[in-house]
């Protein structure tokens, strides 16, 4: 198995990204083609390619944040992003990893890889640690404005997610409103719920924002602008909580020694809500494996993103959503289908 | 000062709801009148008054959650919840506090207070704990589906709370949306944006889901569904957080130990989260002053709630929207206007 990597991409690129996949190489025996500035990924690589899993591709031109990102896939086809996303178009490799900016990374899916028929908005599905395992949230920040049968599209995705990557039998899909009942929701939602009951999918009906973290359902159905506001909130609540501990016990000597002998405990929750330990999150919808790094990974981060880039490959992700989307009941016409998995 | 206690809402009633309202009466010298089943309402009381601050007004009538709130107002005028908004529009109290359905509660106020004139959408707004001080998030679950000139509204209601309850000079309003730059938002934030540029309060733009907890701005625009959904996700996450720390200390020890001597640090952040420290939501945009409190209060809750809606009358809030929203620029249309506060 070869994944691309986008070795330009991300605020500390190309040092972490070349860490996290010479650590990669090593740790999963996964081949790694790092898509960059040639010059600067071999000093980075200082003579080591892992025992030849690692290769480099040049892909010298430079994308700047401030980009269009539909207008950098089409003129700057030597970036590295549009390098990476061609070697899996081309099949050189089976999937791609960014940690470089969202919307380049997406609109060089889109445009390069091809959505899956069936499938009008790929979603970005994002990994929240829960009481008892995980949720997956989707969509992540992809679709700002999505229309009902949007949601059920990523309702089926994110259950054939969580079957195949997170191992659920039958995973509970909800939707995510403002109360539990039937009867909440904005326009959207309600026009959503009754299509996703009739999807064929194991659906459990609304759920709340508190649900996220409860062993409630596996799977959390919303739009973009939704997704990324709570994705949001969470990291910044997390980044919050441990700053608060970490002055509140500089003031205070008893309670720093406290803090160290509840570190495990404490080092325990850090790690649990820190996104470095998921690595990326996956562009489901594309013809195409593309998993989506947090713009601040580390080498830790991106050596889990190809890890879970891996794992997408192995289980055969696309295809799953691919067979499953030719037959399910999107709009609510027609009768319950089964999804071939259920 | 006189406010209007709904004895018969909340998970805890009318236990809960009478010692916060005789708390209350003792500490900051409030006279409570509290609405409710008599016979109930005394014994709970056992005697004490608070020296004649506590009065008893019955209210017999029974209202479920399931019932259909604007039904409720209409039919059960001697229900708790109708008692306390007839007695604050006939001026027997000047503000009412109720933790029962907050769907019966905002109905009740619309329908028994009426809406002041200019605002089309009257909104809860919530107080966060940030790093420094607090963020009011607005509207937290009023209003589902917003159009871009609510959320224009919510902006200058929520620049009179922060500047007259929380003391903030010309407060920071941002608009929550899945990015800080101006190009970010769904449909309705990207209309929104100029129209808050225009409504002659310090807008300070778009701001994310982390924005909650720093120090960016004070108030936070948005809908009542994200709202809800934001509100509910900080709270679950805070509780599941307290769950982890204590499910890993007592599998050990020293950590147990450690939590100990951590103790008011990790207290201390336990109170910045906590609700019930906040007591209250307003109902921001009715001709009365509305504190709706979490179903869940307990006295302690109920006791801060009545002290919010006793600076709420004390700070004339509702008679600052009124003056404010009729000067304001609230369609985009016209010159940039003042506030008359800033």
């Amino acid at each position: 198995m070869k994944i691309a990597v986008d070795a330009m991409g991300g605020d500390y690129a190309p040092r972490e990204i070349v860490k996290g996949s010479l650590d990669a190489a090593k740790e999963y025996g996964i081949s790694v083609i790092l898509a960059g500035d040639e010059e600067r990924v071999y000093y980075e690589l200082g003579g080591d390619n892992a025992g030849g899993l690692v290769s480099v591709v040049n892909a010298p031109e430079v994308v700047e944040m401030c980009e269009q990102p539909a207008a950098v896939i089409r003129k700057k086809k030597n970036s590295s992003i549009a390098t990476v996303t061609r070697l899996v178009k081309e099949g050189e490799a089976q999937a791609l990893v960014s940690a470089g900016s969202t919307g380049a990374a997406m609109a060089s899916a889109l445009l390069g890889l091809g959505r899956i028929k069936g499938i009008d908005r790929p979603a970005i599905a994002s990994l929240l640690p829960a009481e008892k395992g995980f949720t997956v949230l989707l969509d992540a920040g992809a679709n700002v404005d999505c229309k009902p049968h949007h949601l059920v599209q990523f309702g089926i995705m994110g259950y054939l997610y969580a079957m195949k990557i997170l191992g659920v039998k039958n995973p509970r899909v909800g939707l995510l409103s403002n109360g539990e009942e039937e009867t909440k929701g904005n326009e959207t939602i309600l026009a959503a719920f009754p299509l996703l009951q009739k999807a064929g999918i194991n659906f459990f009906g609304n759920v709340e924002g508190r649900d996220l973290f409860r062993d409630t359902v596996d799977v959390l159905v919303c739009d973009g602008f939704v997704g990324n506001v709570v994705l949001k909130t969470v990291e910044g609540m997390a980044t919050s909580i441990f700053k608060v501990i970490r002055e509140e016990t500089t003031r205070n000597r008893l309670a720093r020694m406290g803090v160290v002998l509840a570190g495990p405990a404490l080092k325990g929750l850090q790690k649990r809500i820190d996104y470095a330990e998921y690595g990326g999150a996956p562009l489901l919808g594309v013809n195409g494996i593309s998993v989506i790094s947090h713009g601040s990974s580390t080498g830790k981060a991106i050596k889990n993103a190809i890890k879970v880039a891996g794992q997408l490959v192995e289980n055969r992700l696309v295809e799953s959503i691919r067979d499953s989307i030719e037959n399910a009941n999107i709009y609510g016409a027609g009768d319950r289908h089964a999804l071939g998995v259920n």
